[in-house]
Protein backbone atom coordinates (compact mmCIF):
# COMPACT_ATOMS: atom_id res chain seq x y z
CA UNK A 1 0.00 0.00 0.00
CA UNK A 2 1.30 3.75 -0.77
CA UNK A 3 1.85 5.53 2.09
CA UNK A 4 -0.72 7.83 1.27
CA UNK A 5 -3.41 4.86 0.74
CA UNK A 6 -2.50 3.45 3.85
CA UNK A 7 -2.82 7.18 5.88
CA UNK A 8 -5.83 7.43 4.17
CA UNK A 9 -7.31 3.78 4.91
CA UNK A 10 -5.76 4.79 9.07
CA UNK A 11 -7.77 7.86 9.24
CA UNK A 12 -10.89 6.25 7.85
CA UNK A 13 -10.72 3.38 9.95
CA UNK A 14 -10.09 6.22 13.02
CA UNK A 15 -13.07 7.87 12.16
CA UNK A 16 -15.82 4.78 11.39
CA UNK A 17 -14.75 3.59 15.13
CA UNK A 18 -15.07 7.43 16.48
CA UNK A 19 -18.68 7.91 14.78
CA UNK A 20 -19.92 3.91 16.23
CA UNK A 21 -18.05 5.13 19.36
CA UNK A 22 -20.65 8.54 19.27
CA UNK A 23 -23.66 6.27 18.85
CA UNK A 24 -22.40 4.28 21.44
CA UNK A 25 -22.26 6.88 23.60
CA UNK A 26 -25.98 8.38 22.15
CA UNK A 27 -27.49 4.86 23.47
CA UNK A 28 -25.78 5.39 26.77
CA UNK A 29 -27.27 8.57 26.94
CA UNK A 30 -30.75 6.96 26.09
CA UNK A 31 -30.66 4.40 28.59
CA UNK A 32 -29.89 7.26 31.36
CA UNK A 33 -32.85 8.78 30.24
CA UNK A 34 -35.14 6.01 30.71
CA UNK A 35 -33.66 5.24 33.88
CA UNK A 36 -34.65 8.57 35.39
CA UNK A 37 -38.47 8.90 33.46
CA UNK A 38 -38.75 5.30 35.79
CA UNK A 39 -37.10 7.71 38.69
CA UNK A 40 -39.50 9.95 38.13
CA UNK A 41 -42.38 7.64 37.93
CA UNK A 42 -41.58 6.29 41.60
CA UNK A 43 -39.39 3.33 40.26
CA UNK A 44 -36.14 2.47 41.73
CA UNK A 45 -33.33 2.62 39.44
CA UNK A 46 -31.49 0.40 41.42
CA UNK A 47 -33.55 -2.23 42.23
CA UNK A 48 -34.55 -1.89 38.39
CA UNK A 49 -30.29 -2.17 37.36
CA UNK A 50 -30.81 -5.65 39.45
CA UNK A 51 -33.76 -6.91 37.53
CA UNK A 52 -32.13 -6.04 34.56
CA UNK A 53 -29.10 -8.46 35.60
CA UNK A 54 -30.81 -10.77 37.14
CA UNK A 55 -32.99 -11.38 33.49
CA UNK A 56 -30.39 -11.58 32.10
CA UNK A 57 -29.05 -14.81 33.73
CA UNK A 58 -30.11 -18.47 33.33
CA UNK A 59 -31.88 -19.78 36.47
CA UNK A 60 -28.94 -21.81 37.57
CA UNK A 61 -26.49 -19.46 37.29
CA UNK A 62 -28.47 -17.17 39.61
CA UNK A 63 -29.00 -20.12 41.91
CA UNK A 64 -25.50 -20.10 42.18
CA UNK A 65 -24.61 -16.54 42.37
CA UNK A 66 -27.36 -16.39 44.82
CA UNK A 67 -25.78 -19.17 47.13
CA UNK A 68 -22.11 -17.52 46.44
CA UNK A 69 -23.59 -14.26 47.73
CA UNK A 70 -25.03 -16.40 51.04
CA UNK A 71 -22.22 -17.93 51.77
CA UNK A 72 -19.53 -14.40 51.48
CA UNK A 73 -22.60 -12.51 53.19
CA UNK A 74 -22.37 -15.01 56.34
CA UNK A 75 -18.70 -14.98 56.06
CA UNK A 76 -18.89 -11.38 56.32
CA UNK A 77 -21.14 -11.24 59.16
CA UNK A 78 -23.75 -9.26 57.31
CA UNK A 79 -26.70 -12.08 56.24
CA UNK B 1 -51.86 4.16 38.94
CA UNK B 2 -53.46 0.89 39.50
CA UNK B 3 -51.49 -1.84 40.37
CA UNK B 4 -51.75 -3.69 37.11
CA UNK B 5 -50.78 -0.60 35.29
CA UNK B 6 -47.87 -0.11 37.16
CA UNK B 7 -46.55 -3.37 36.61
CA UNK B 8 -47.09 -2.85 32.80
CA UNK B 9 -45.76 0.22 33.25
CA UNK B 10 -42.42 -1.44 35.09
CA UNK B 11 -42.31 -3.92 32.35
CA UNK B 12 -42.31 -1.92 29.34
CA UNK B 13 -39.39 0.28 30.82
CA UNK B 14 -37.61 -2.73 31.85
CA UNK B 15 -37.90 -3.80 28.32
CA UNK B 16 -36.93 -0.36 26.62
CA UNK B 17 -33.57 -0.65 28.75
CA UNK B 18 -32.93 -4.30 27.44
CA UNK B 19 -33.41 -3.13 23.74
CA UNK B 20 -30.89 -0.31 24.33
CA UNK B 21 -28.51 -2.27 26.17
CA UNK B 22 -28.83 -4.64 23.30
CA UNK B 23 -28.21 -2.25 20.74
CA UNK B 24 -25.00 -0.76 22.63
CA UNK B 25 -23.97 -4.07 22.81
CA UNK B 26 -24.08 -4.22 19.02
CA UNK B 27 -22.40 -1.07 18.36
CA UNK B 28 -19.84 -2.67 20.89
CA UNK B 29 -19.11 -5.43 18.77
CA UNK B 30 -19.44 -3.57 15.99
CA UNK B 31 -16.49 -1.40 17.71
CA UNK B 32 -14.44 -4.58 17.66
CA UNK B 33 -14.73 -5.95 14.60
CA UNK B 34 -13.39 -2.24 13.46
CA UNK B 35 -10.51 -2.89 15.03
CA UNK B 36 -10.08 -6.55 13.99
CA UNK B 37 -10.03 -5.27 10.65
CA UNK B 38 -7.53 -2.50 11.32
CA UNK B 39 -5.42 -5.19 13.22
CA UNK B 40 -5.40 -7.22 9.92
CA UNK B 41 -4.28 -4.43 7.48
CA UNK B 42 -1.14 -4.41 9.85
CA UNK B 43 -2.33 -1.44 12.33
CA UNK B 44 -1.61 -1.43 15.83
CA UNK B 45 -5.00 -1.17 17.86
CA UNK B 46 -3.56 -0.15 21.22
CA UNK B 47 -2.27 2.85 19.13
CA UNK B 48 -5.08 3.65 17.42
CA UNK B 49 -6.98 3.50 20.79
CA UNK B 50 -4.33 6.33 21.76
CA UNK B 51 -4.85 8.18 19.13
CA UNK B 52 -8.53 8.64 19.61
CA UNK B 53 -8.44 9.08 23.04
CA UNK B 54 -6.04 11.91 22.50
CA UNK B 55 -8.22 13.59 19.20
CA UNK B 56 -10.82 13.97 22.08
CA UNK B 57 -9.20 16.05 24.00
CA UNK B 58 -8.74 19.60 23.38
CA UNK B 59 -5.19 20.64 22.59
CA UNK B 60 -4.55 22.49 26.43
CA UNK B 61 -6.09 19.59 28.27
CA UNK B 62 -3.95 17.29 26.04
CA UNK B 63 -0.15 19.09 27.23
CA UNK B 64 -2.00 18.88 30.79
CA UNK B 65 -2.25 15.48 30.64
CA UNK B 66 1.49 14.88 29.21
CA UNK B 67 3.17 17.32 31.17
CA UNK B 68 0.90 15.19 34.49
CA UNK B 69 2.43 12.01 33.02
CA UNK B 70 5.59 12.82 32.64
CA UNK B 71 5.73 14.09 36.25
CA UNK B 72 4.51 10.58 36.78
CA UNK B 73 6.43 8.52 35.19
CA UNK B 74 9.49 10.47 36.85
CA UNK B 75 8.81 9.94 40.08
CA UNK B 76 8.18 6.13 39.24
CA UNK B 77 12.18 6.18 37.26
CA UNK B 78 10.46 4.79 34.52
CA UNK B 79 11.11 8.28 32.19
Amino acid sequence: MADQAADERLRLLIERIERLEEEKKGIGDDIKDVYLEAKSAGYDPKAMRQVIRIRKMKPDDRKEMEAILDVYLTALGIA
